[in-house]
């Protein structure tokens, strides 16, 4: 497989914005991204769009032409993937896999949802889908009751406790809140994310990410043509998409992600890495117990001192691995589809060395981890300086 | 590229089954393509799930990997495909595409729909999310409707006729009757189509297709190690997936469409062969006139023709060149997202002569095309004997 690297990124806010619809938010990502590269629409060989409800949230199905034609897209194939929280994610695998492969040379890759415009009860039914329907979600589970059997038994089994998953909180809000295109750029204190409003116990509203629309996209080359694109051209060192069961009970160990753990391992085996070696990361904080669980899944700390590892700091902005510089999902925003692509153009920012106050300091290696529901489908990329 | 070849292939019957759901139609589809290439689900490196809208008609998204780990596979990537109803050819289009690449060396491609559990009314509305949802469907227009308006067009452009239109549902209905698999196995006369109820006008219920449950899959492998799966490999000569405008407005001429013309074009490229060496075809007869459209399109005949070509019995089982060998989706049923692979397994069938009562007598040469709304995404798939 050739080497493939990142030769424009584009996103727009993510928030909650009553006067834009999903297709205009995805326009406004795909040309940012496309500008960002100095390529045209007609130049664009393949469009991979990760969507994940469209067709629930705003009534809009086979989105993917439905986007590509609105961008000025010649007749190439224009596919929607989905794959829960995980649908940019696959859909950058895809087309990262494809330019390696030689099958194109100029890839734009989107994510998007349109998630504001229902009620708050018809969402939580809508996310519901990426779950066991016809099992969990009839038996009442959201995905806030969900992670709060994963927290629960993760407390039980290695000791974490509510200080720690607020302290997941604290920094990611306190990171967000440098963000302009953060959704909620709000600082909170340790003392006001333990009292939070609880959701599903042990989880408050502030162990919850939020409710979104927004959209990210980015354009891929192959890295030997990388610079006629870019002066800064990210290689993708790393890239492994995988999957698990769909519902909880059908897993062994629910404090840990099968699907991370194989991916992390496939994308370090592939950038020739090891965990010792990722500088920051964007990690999937649905909630705050997912990003803890994924510092362990992945092998940043050993298992059961995820906890620990984010309440001594050593994951804050200038501690010794930043984990979600960018506010994380808790608090840039959740806007479902555009999450994985959204993850890749903050990791590549940093990477650039361009994220100006969110900034990190080592900044050569980066691992962006994507979370499709309660882990049946995982991305996990790792991107660094070419 | 290397060149792919179709080792297994697997069907569900396609009808209404109130007592399957879409998970176990899908399992069943795909452990007889895996049966049938003789391999076991560890082997397979990559799982391609063609489905429209599960989410909308049983509540459950994130299908990949709720079908993939129930069908015994390992944590290889399980991605779904939406295109409307090119769904399934889109999964199958980005397979090949992988296999041929050198990414995988086995991957099973599924399409699946379960549409029967909901009311008309509220498959209609699930179905025109495929169209433009803020523009023409808010207008009013259903698929039908919209199919109706192309049918018009034509025969005020080319003259073609009621009669037309009928022959294509005459002839796709006395295939289907012989099809075992087929959901209406009916015999109807010209009188009776052209007797049908109307649904919009010009068409009627016998010129359109049928709300099926059901499911298609095929194994694929690089054609250099086919023959250690099967003794009947078949060949992707030519395979292309294009897009066009999702909303018919948009388009400059409704009855012709763009991307069936170019996905066509490219895959005769590929194939390196023209449209007077297809030998028989499977169309996707949403609509009669889709059918009729598909033969101009395709360069099967001049622009115009596609009515008389059908009327004059030239498509039918014995005729020179058989169209919907096995009913079409007219007849055979058309569970949305099955239909791509559905088709593709036809025409396996038929070039390994196994298709019994229903086998045409030129087989070494077949094409499938699968079409998504009315026209955004087409896939064409030339199949021929390895």
């Amino acid at each position: 497989m050739k080497a493939v690297a990142v030769v424009g990124i584009g996103k727009s806010a993510f928030g909650a914005f009553p006067d834009r619809d999903l297709r205009s938010l995805a326009v406004e990502a795909g040309e940012k991204a496309l500008t960002d590269a100095r390529v045209s629409p007609s130049q664009i060989e393949a469009f991979y769009l990760g969507n994940f409800a469209a067709p629930s949230f705003v009534g809009q199905n086979h989105v993917a032409p439905y986007i590509g034609l609105e961008l000025g897209l010649g007749p190439v194939p224009c596919t929607r993937f989905e794959a829960a929280c995980a649908s940019s994610g696959s859909a950058f695998f895809h087309a990262v896999s494809a330019v390696g492969a030689g099958l194109y040379e100029l890839a734009l890759v989107c994510g998007v949802e349109k998630m504001t415009s229902q009620t708050t009860a018809k969402t939580a039914e809508i996310l519901a889908g990426a779950g066991d329907a016809a099992g969990e979600v009839r038996a009442g589970a959201t995905f806030p009751a969900l992670f709060a059997m994963i927290a629960r038994r993760h407390m039980h089994q290695y000791g974490t406790t509510r200080e720690m998953l607020a302290a997941v909180a604290v920094k990611n809000h306190l990171n967000g809140s440098k963000n302009p295109l953060a959704h909620m750029r709000k600082v909170i204190t340790m003392e006001q994310a333990l009292a939070g409003k609880p959701v599903s116990d042990p989880l408050t509203v502030f162990d919850c990410s939020l409710i979104s629309d927004g959209a990210a996209a980015v354009v891929i080359a192959p890295l030997d043509r990388a610079r006629e694109f870019t002066d800064k051209p990210v290689k993708v060192l790393g890239i492994a998409q995988t999957s698990d069961y769909v519902a909880l009970d059908a897993k062994e160990d629910i404090t840990t992600f099968r699907a991370v753990r194989a991916a992390g391992e496939r994308a370090y085996k592939m950038a020739g890495l090891a965990p010792r070696d990722i500088e920051f990361a964007e990690l999937h904080d649905c909630f705050t117990i997912a990003e803890i669980v994924a510092t362990e899944d992945l092998g940043l700390v050993a298992k059961g001192q995820g906890g620990p590892y984010v309440l001594e700091g050593r994951t804050c902005l200038k501690g010794e691995r930043p984990i979600n510089a960018s506010g994380g999902l808790k608090s840039k925003g959740h806007p479902v589809g555009a999450t994985g692509t959204g993850q890749i153009c903050d990791v590549v920012s940093q990477v650039r060395g361009e994220a100006g106050e969110l900034q990190v300091a080592r900044h050569s290696v980066g691992l962006a981890e994507n979370l499709g529901g309660s882990g049946a489908t995982a991305v996990v990329t790792i991107l660094g300086a070419a």
